[in-house]
């Protein structure tokens, strides 16, 4: 979808999820290290999540899947275009080929948390896996564009496939602060420099478009990249200093009864409305 | 051999492996864990099982060695042609190498499991240094033909080499399911693509070739790619699901006597006609 | 800052944390070992050791990045001309963005060391992080220079990238005595290799210039920063030695009382008089 | 040193150190394994002889390094030609410096076994910096040679940076005789392949010259470096088989009482007998 919002959308998706696990992890590590009763700290709590998390996985792919086949002027699941003899609108197959693996990633995480049928670690793999697919597909998709596209999308490539790495490590280091906060940081850098893309290729609003071809524009969205990066930490570390913060005030008091599933859901929204 | 053949034979070992190995590393996964009295999952069934791939593996690679070499147009071990002065069939010679490399592997596999002289891990290297080595023939194999041919076999070569950095990671991580799955889905996928390139290069029943220089036909061919991939893991969770009830519901159930080779075979044969 | 005390500035820099480190992994591995008194092989003094590392790492990042803005010819905050349309001083942005990153590992550290909040890991995670993102930038930094300016910068991406990598190995081997020697030698080889840049391509002192265009230039500089990354292991040797020697000799007597603050600082002193 | 004698001399080093690695690692492997009273098996046996191979390493790098420098056509010591304005020799010193990084190695191996200062990980360490130095002295070694001479030095490449990756494993996983197996072989490949390299481009006997611009050459002579592995591997699986049965019959015998350094004498000079 070559437009601004071909690339708001997915990146919104990952925006959403990189907040949500600036979130989650650092509640999880806060919960675990003071043994509190907080209820995400137990594993059942924690499986729970995971298996709500691969649901909005799967529903998401499959929104992006859809939305790509049935956009006006997408494909309507037509892949050959028998009587003038090519392809038929092969961008947007190869995205929805993307959301595919996505989807995958979210089946397999229902069914590793939500039944004991598969190794546990199995979700890590086949995220890392979607991801490394979505990484490799935008290798093959840039040949014969302009050079300053070429360049902003091969820099998100360094946070894809830097991602892969990472959730491939966390399948032998499993729930390792450090890599999830990697990923997590990762996940936000990818989902706000989609928005930048959107930005420098289809400027909104009419604003001038950028030159193409002017290598100063190069080093500064070079640099750019990383102060989105910079940005990202930023995020993640205001939300870990307030998420620290209200479960040290709250969920060591002795109020809440542990492992009562309301208990839980007052300590969740309590530390969403705090 | 560059015919439809010669992609078709290779594709169906590793097809065939494929599809043992997603039946055995569940089947050992889901023993390991019942703690059954499933034979498969104690360490003598599985060094047996061990012992007689690597018999198999053997004896397919001295199936490919000597076809390669004697079929009628082969070199006939005829390495150099001294009338004409220029090597002779190095393409046959170069397959027959791939094939020798896995028939050491076969022997290790033997040896390490059938003795007590090896170290078991050392089957693992061998096998990762076989595929490390099919890889780097195939990168220098490439020379001067049509881009669609490159690009199918490059292609090829990431689950080459996803699969030798996979088995090496199994050297110090023996046994991991995550692993051993991860081996699997890129053995199916290698497989099934050998069969593709086979379609695609040489059409069978006067099919119209491709055109090797239309940039679209790359573009599909590489999403195409991941669908196969998405169809190996949809084998592999097919045969997984298969696996585990059956297992669940007959190898738990005290019938079958404990360790009797002859309940082992009952075990299987089960297995195999459910 | 193309100049020689641009590179010879962040060169000393370098320098300095390699010869600290080159005292210090000593110095904490044979304390460790010997179960001395000495106050730093105590999680407490190493603690607080690693919390005035990350202070002044920070003061020296914001130093770097004041200096890069206000520097007489630096963009003091502007970044686009609007006159005349174009990018203002993006070299010093640049620079600024890489020290931006030690900046915040800087903060890191004293976080994760001064509190109890942070895990102690990030603070590998996020230098290893700051040793990239000067590497990624590196990388786009050399565009249409002169044939050797190109190669004594991509040598230094030796050092840079290979730092990179044994940091984010601490994270998980963290403490492994062979890494941290092997992160202080790169540490070493970048700042010293530094000042041979500011040597050679802007030579001090009216020397002749070195022809960028000659072949073996290239070639005597390669093997001179084998020579540089031999003399680091030297000063590693010597550090070593002494530290050694004098580790063995004073802390082991029973004179100093064990754990007293005091104690330390006469600890450490006597070690750098010795 | 481009001569055949040049390319003989580092490849005889090499495979001796691969052969005597082929007999040492089974030798230490089934000592082990069988807790036999055969002295190697333990830990002083085994640090003396890292001890002794530290020494020979050491004195072989020195010899070397003198080599290089005092040949007839050698810098003696000369590195700048002040007349001409020109390096002086610099092939002589590139070679100068990868024997200097084996010296260095040597001496750590002496240091480590000898005392008990440095950390014994260090040995692995900083043999593997030696082994990536001299892949990365031959990466920029090779410009403006003819297609074949690039072509058998980039081969070689892939044993020199394998064997720095394998031993830096070591680093973590030190001990493993899978590990410790891959780099024998590869050694031994080094050291056969530097005597192809003799053969191939400098013909001794007046051979006739290969053709530097074939290109069934190249494909040959990939095909000939798979050959020499697998070689390589005959001569461990021999060397290994050897060691095995000799030692089974002959060190677990009762004779030889632990521990004495007369026994262990006799039981290596049986061994080499045998």
């Amino acid at each position: 979808m070559g437009n601004f919002k071909g690339h708001a959308l997915p990146g919104s998706f990952f925006l959403l999820f990189g907040l949500w696990w600036s979130v989650k992890y650092p509640l999880k590590y806060v919960c675990r290290k003071n043994k509190s009763v907080c209820y995400l700290g137990s594993r059942a709590g924690l499986q729970r999540l995971e298996f709500v998390e691969g649901i909005i996985k799967a529903v998401f792919a499959l929104i992006g899947m859809v939305a790509e086949q049935f956009v006006p002027d997408g494909p309507h699941l037509k892949l050959y275009n028998y009587e003038e003899k090519h392809w038929d609108h092969l961008m947007n197959w190869q995205h929805a080929t993307m959301y595919l693996f996505y989807g995958i990633s979210g089946l397999v995480d229902i069914v590793a948390h939500g039944t004991n049928a598969l190794p546990v670690a199995i979700d890590r793999m086949m995220l890392s896996l979607a991801v490394f697919i979505e990484g490799f597909l935008f290798c093959y998709h840039l040949h014969g564009r302009a050079m300053l596209d070429i360049h902003v999308h091969q820099l998100l490539l360094f946070a894809i496939f830097g991602a892969a790495v990472c959730i491939f490590l966390e399948v032998f280091f499993r729930g390792s602060i450090v890599l999830e906060m990697l990923r997590t940081s990762l996940c936000i850098l990818q989902g706000s420099w989609f928005w930048q893309i959107g930005f420098v290729l289809y400027p909104p609003n009419g604003s001038p478009e950028w030159n193409q071809t002017d290598h100063t524009n190069m080093m500064f969205l070079t640099m750019c990249y990383c102060w989105h990066y910079a940005f990202a930490f930023l995020i993640l570390a205001v939300n870990y200093t307030i998420t620290f913060f209200s479960i040290l005030s709250q969920c060591s008091s002795p109020v809440i009864p542990s492992g009562s599933s309301a208990g839980f859901m007052t300590c969740l929204l309590d530390r969403f409305h705090c």
